[in-house]
């Protein structure tokens, strides 16, 4: 890390955020880094965490470097300490906490995906645009926006390194689910997860074929499945199943508003591939191939390269010039996984700030549930081509 | 290459192959290397080559061993000296040749796609059924099914090592078309080539698909492109520009007999993928990945491993005990892409000389006629699921 | 991260940290980290941070999360809160730093090398076996022994998975002085960094080769070489060059107590590579490999599989059965470099609160150190083998 | 194959081998293919096969397409039907073949190494240039200058790129010896073979790194190793063993005249890799890197690439502009081990219609002779420096 210019601290920003499993340790790390490593323009100060369990929430609080523990969200929106409410619960309560605490003049960090479904998703992105009238921001998690491989991705893109676009290939592989003992919790039930690989980890590539491209997708033909239709109510070995309700996965193609190609599959039954987030795409001037669990290389083809020395570039995006790589390690030094949650909070923090609006906004997460909408109605109807609504 | 022992030469083989472009250069090198590398039971004696153009004909003769020269190739009906008829021209002549050699006795390799069009496959299939009654055999030449890595993935397969199947991604990215100013060939035009990626590379993908997990596909729902849809009509630099009539891409998904879901990709035009044909398949206890750009490489992934070292495994496949390598140089000591056609040539001497019907047969490349044609007819009414009509 | 079972806040341990600049950023975000990941027996204070500059060391402590700033390390040694001193100075000043701790009571951590010189190493490695009687705790921090991967390797190894050790090859590439206008700096003068690639990434390949060995190296024969000789005294473009006076590259052999062969390079003048080290162990039963680059891999190659899918195995060390990972994310979602220090650190507070001497000691260092002075002095000598001093 | 224009058949070679197994069976091919490929100035006659043992000799010829048989060498220097000898038989016999064919005026190919003595090499060298007065040509089988992805690397280096050498990283590892019950054979009797690892596959590396970089070696320092001291002397499963004569692998470093450092090994031992010929340059302005178990791929960094997209290319060698490849297949299809025989055949018969002298030279091979006497030497001597003998 750089030497930085001795300086007045930042001014702070009060955090509160609600639950503190998977998402909630990932976000509670990034609020405590994200300073320590950035200059950034606002200090978050971890004030508030939020759990039904108090006792287990005092734990994770006193762990994770929170100052206090309320069990009970609603009273985040009454507490001066509290200038934004992070949402790491699961989707089906995302839709109450963040229109209240919108409506409360409280910015708003929301995981992924936006909503369980299309119409709270609506209604979330509706209260983002009358909040932001009043300079109340809102964000979704959709973290991998900031891995700097594929926030590079996005630079050449834009600055036309790969020309007219032609196919986008995305595919989101993981295989928790492949062992047909895993038992069942709430990420496989329909009421509080929505839905399966679909919402969970095809929300992602969705997310980022639009973001990357900059553009939406028009229309989708999906096929769900869901492999492994009961399982074991508890780990504890007992022989009591219970239904699986949603996929474990989905495969679907699209056509972008360009007129290319994008085809997609998230599942959860890829054998050996834990973690991989793979997205190709293709232009006319050149590709670009990124793998998550190699998250620090990009892949770059440059067909106006001589065909003496054309080939696929292995770039170790780790350079002090690559996106938020100016604030890390000396070249070669590589990131994790929970970083990007890092880059997010520096992205939120620089917004709110600035008085900017944030993205991914409630809206970009709106179109990408209206996308995963499709999916699931074209996938009940044998796959048939379904428009996506415009905005 | 192993010491063999010393015996009889074998019974010969007159061999009569029509074309003698990209496809008959491969063929002719396979005729001549096959018994110099594997224990044929039958010596394949080059006698005719047939080609329209007397001089280039009589040319490539002479470059690539061939006896004998005709221009028509109904004068390989009526010669002692042929006993298989070797079919290298495009698409929309196979059925003529193929159909007339197979009623005249000749044994017939015929290069994929099997035909332009269903009905043709159709009548091919009846007439190789017909001519294995008197001991006549028919071969398509879906030269990827002996690629060592493939044939062993085909092998681990069979033998359960991936256990029930769930997944196959299959692609076939190449980048000739990419450049917008590579001018109409034959392979561009509808009338001649049939269709564009889809035949000609889809072809590959499907066939390998079915091969692979010993199954049919079920059905499907796709999307076709044609991205460039003039180009110049010859190579020149003239400006007449003529109308492309075929695919450039093709993307779709489908679903096997077993429920099992399938993603397929064909395009011309992936820049930097150069005949990267790939193939992932996941099974509940393990996967499998091959690409053609490494064709001596196959990665598997055993689920049953210890978590410890689970891991994808990158099988260099060139022990002598793999599929083909018994014949050939140590390990390590890798083959080319040619090699395949040495080792089709080598699998359809044995089962002639064996009496036995070789496959890919006729009927296997029927089934792959019939998913392109679903294809195309799925994509000409906006991806709608298409039922893949049983045999 | 795994939820834990509630339980009382373990006992404090007051930390004292000398150097604020690279490692001493690395230092500071590991003393933050580790206790939120792990549950350690100690809770690290970070108490305080000692640098020569008032301003940028009160800058620095207020950016990592120091409570205190000193100016002289020598008022560690008197003050009640620091349990724990943390060396992350240049080379030079480690030995005084580092035998006034132990002598003081004082549990130390210093950064690697040891030291500048055989005779610096010799003194310290007594100062610590001296504390260790008084139960004053001393390592150094070769902080890659605790990349996942290569704490599996170490595991395997111990296991037998790879039998007799036939070949080590280590290799250390970085390309930052490829670039001839980069300046000269405290690490490019020998009287402060005592050499150059050799003593500061090669001292890395040094102790990896030895601890995943298990065994020591017995002697060595080598080259060093310094390619651009005179550099820019500043960065500011003016002209004044001044001497490097260390390598920019050193290559060596060695042999290992067992027989087994060793070679080495450690060079700053790799164009492309950025942190790639490398290291391969070849032994009777199989194989490993491992690149820094791709720091949550290793590669296994088990010689006992079967011929049919033996090969090299790609294994994504994300499990939480492996070494360090049953406090992070689900598998997939990987590491980076700055976690081997969370890693290290969490050891040290085990060891400390065990009672145990951790490692690697600073015998272990001052053996590093022997291997250094041993290469530099058959560099000296034309490459003369070399024999390593025997503890 | 792009087609080429009609014309006259080019004059006959006549060619006699001697020796027909693992060499003598890849040469055959070479011959048999090289006018099939490439439109050379002489097409190559098959003539004379020579073996010891008539029968095998016989069986051999008919399989590979020789037209004749021949029980002892010397009968060739007499036949008016060979004007080439290829000298395809152990080390030991190379020198008396070759010597007494270029004195009868046959051009010779001789595979490496030159010869099992540094004396006899010298004397094959002297007859050499004496030959060379009469216009007859000789030529040192080093195959691997004749990759196209190494050709390629030559010619990059000759054009800069990668601009003033610092590194060359090189080794050759296999692993059929890690098995110890591996029988003996002459390969591994140094009355034979003259040496083991060193001279079998080191001797590659060394004429690859000094072809590439133009650049002969200085002086080395060299170890060698027997891990397996003894072996059975036939593969029936007697008890019955035999010593090894000849080293397992040897690891060596030296320095090229320019002052760059470059580190060498050979082994036989390294378990899971097959045929892993790798080497690495690096320079001031770029890199490369190769390895023959992927053998269609170069890679290279261009460090004058702007840091954003820097990065190694994986650059597939198949297209029409690369080295070799304007004769084979379209872009993608790959090439096998075998083809490097084919490109020295073809290159061969150039230099011999146009009267040039062939590389590499038995010179060459004269001064790869040298390096591997150095490291032999140096190896007997605890690894001393010891210079390379200019020529």
């Amino acid at each position: 890390m750089p030497a930085r210019s001795s300086r007045q601290d930042p001014p702070a920003l009060g955090i509160g955020m609600v639950g503190y499993a998977f998402m909630g340790a990932a976000h509670s790390r990034a609020w405590a880094t994200v300073d320590q490593v950035f200059d950034t323009p606002l200090r978050p100060r971890m004030n508030v965490l939020v759990g039904r369990d108090e006792a287990a929430t005092r734990f994770a609080a006193r762990r994770y470097g929170w100052h206090h523990v309320e069990t009970d969200w609603r009273t985040l929106l009454e507490r001066d300490d509290v200038q934004l409410i992070d949402i790491c619960t699961p989707g089906d309560t995302h839709a109450g906490i963040a229109i209240a605490a919108l409506e409360a003049g409280k910015h708003v960090l929301c995981e992924k995906p936006l909503a369980n479904s299309l119409a709270e998703a609506e209604k979330m992105a509706a209260a983002a645009a009358k909040a932001a009238e009043q300079g109340v921001r809102a964000m979704v998690g959709f973290n991998y926006r900031r891995v700097p491989a594929l926030a590079l991705a996005r630079r050449l893109i834009n600055d036309g390194r790969i020309g007219g676009l032609r196919h986008v290939r995305a595919a989101y592989l993981q295989d928790w689910l492949a062992d047909v003992s895993v038992p069942l919790t709430w990420r496989l039930q329909a009421e509080r997860a929505g839905s399966g690989a679909l919402g969970d980890i095809g929300a992602h590539i969705v997310d980022l074929a639009q973001y990357l491209t900059g553009e939406h997708l028009a229309g989708v033909s999906g096929l769900t499945n869901t492999f492994t239709t009961e399982r074991p109510v508890s780990d504890r070995g007992d022989a009591e199943l219970g239904p699986v309700t949603v996929d474990d996965a989905a495969t679907f193609t699209g056509r972008l508003a360009s007129g290319a190609v994008a085809s997609f599959e998230a599942t959860r039954v890829a054998a050996g591939r834990k973690n991989a987030l793979t997205i190709e795409l293709y232009g006319e001037l050149g590709s670009l191939a990124f793998d998550l669990e190699r998250l620090n290389e990009l892949s770059f083809y440059d067909r106006t390269e001589s065909e003496d020395t054309a080939g696929f570039r292995r770039i170790l995006v780790t350079e002090p010039g690559h996106p938020y790589l100016e604030a890390w390690w000396p070249p070669g030094h590589t990131l994790g996984w929970e970083h990007t949650f890092v880059h997010q909070a520096r992205d939120l923090l620089i917004d709110i700030a600035g008085g900017d609006d944030p993205e991914p906004s409630f809206a970009d997460g709106l179109r990408v549930q209206r996308v995963l909408d499709a999916v699931a109605a074209s996938a009940a109807h044998d796959g048939a081509w379904t428009k996506i609504q415009s905005p």
